[in-house]
């Protein structure tokens, strides 16, 4: 099975209409195009919404190297608005990988390349092999 | 304005499936009953979900006050896995606030009062006037 | 060999003169007089000073049940500015124990029961034996 | 007032060995080597020493435009453990800069180059002027 069609199982993220574009070991690329129905009470595009899209990046990121990753944790900051019509793309690099634990860093831009937000999670490697692995 | 149904232009919420349930100044709680729509890849709630409800009783507690709140920062750590069915409850509550700045936790609980996250956030308060106010 | 004894070996925290004065098992109890020495540039006491001593607090806790744990990550929240002379007080309370990891709370608090910082932090346990246990 | 002069006033850094090395606007680099007194009750380096390292390279990058920056919260995520003797290198990068915050991000690595940890932090910026700054 190949990785991308694999995450096309995560429906959270397919119905926030968020496709991952690129997967290699340890990195991964992913974007959304927002609409009416990513913003919140303020007109303003919701923090969940770009903390789901910055965490697929970092599932296809950190599940690249075949084995099952859950986050511990995950921490956001947001620093530019975004509306309909805008389009995010996530970026997500491996800091540090460890036989139980990793840490990457996605950052998340607007189409002009402006930072939006930055996103960082440290993952727990469990021994679960997973249905693809990228690393040759 | 009633505070709840200012909320409810949160429209990413909203097709979340989250309703806020109880609001007081400082203070308040929403709810999440987990579908299959909510699911990653790896079938447990995607952590985007989890923070959305998270985010959203952070909003309705630090925009309480009538002016209005943005979050500069978030961190959520996950402990326990949720699944289809399962009914997730979010309680936020202010733990200080000053002019500029204030900072909230916020506990997830599943139906069994088991604590599924823990989530705070750090938050920018503007001096714009929200079409409502809770303290008086 | 009593818990209190080996944390006495944490050099870095001895020389910023914190004492452990309470630890039971998840839970646990540190404090820091403040001098001129922990003060920052500014005049206000420095970061670092203070998240050694929510550190202190949460090693104790998290390595309370007798095996090591390390800490992952950690994050800390200031709220007032403390000074020469005030006495910090920090208690470590354990939200969530796993097998593998752990997620603890610290609040500090100054002598008038105000609270100036909030920390958080993972912990990773490993099989290591520590030469103590307070569970019975 | 030089800045490096400036930042010799923070007492705590000074106590722990730390010397600012670089700064430039948005920017700067500092190192600290190891002795016994920097390390934990484990033998390896004390969270609290990592993290003053970093705040001290944060603190002079995000002062380093001559308004007073004050932290709201920062995290630290931990790699790779160091010793006595070792010398560590935080260098600290402006991401983001707004009227009233701005956000760091901050590498520590070990005289081999390798990361040791990562940190970040979310800063107020008051009107307060410094006495000195580095954009010309």
């Amino acid at each position: 099975m190949d990785i991308k069609e694999f995450f096309r199982n995560d429906r959270f993220a397919m119905e926030a209409g968020i496709k991952l574009t690129d997967v290699r070991p340890g990195y991964s690329k992913a974007e959304m195009t927002l609409t009416p129905d990513h913003m919140n009470a303020g007109g303003t595009t919701q923090g969940g919404a770009i903390f789901t899209l910055a965490d697929l990046a970092l599932a296809a990121a950190a599940n690249s190297h075949g084995k099952l990753a859950l986050s511990l944790d995950a921490s956001i900051h947001f620093f530019l608005p975004s509306k309909p019509g805008d389009t995010l793309t996530a970026e997500a690099k491996e800091k540090h990988v460890h036989k139980r634990t990793g840490y990457y860093q996605v950052e998340i831009k607007n189409q002009n390349g402006e930072l939006v937000a930055c996103f960082d999670t440290t993952v727990y490697r469990k021994d679960t092999e997973l249905p693809f692995c990228l690393n040759h």
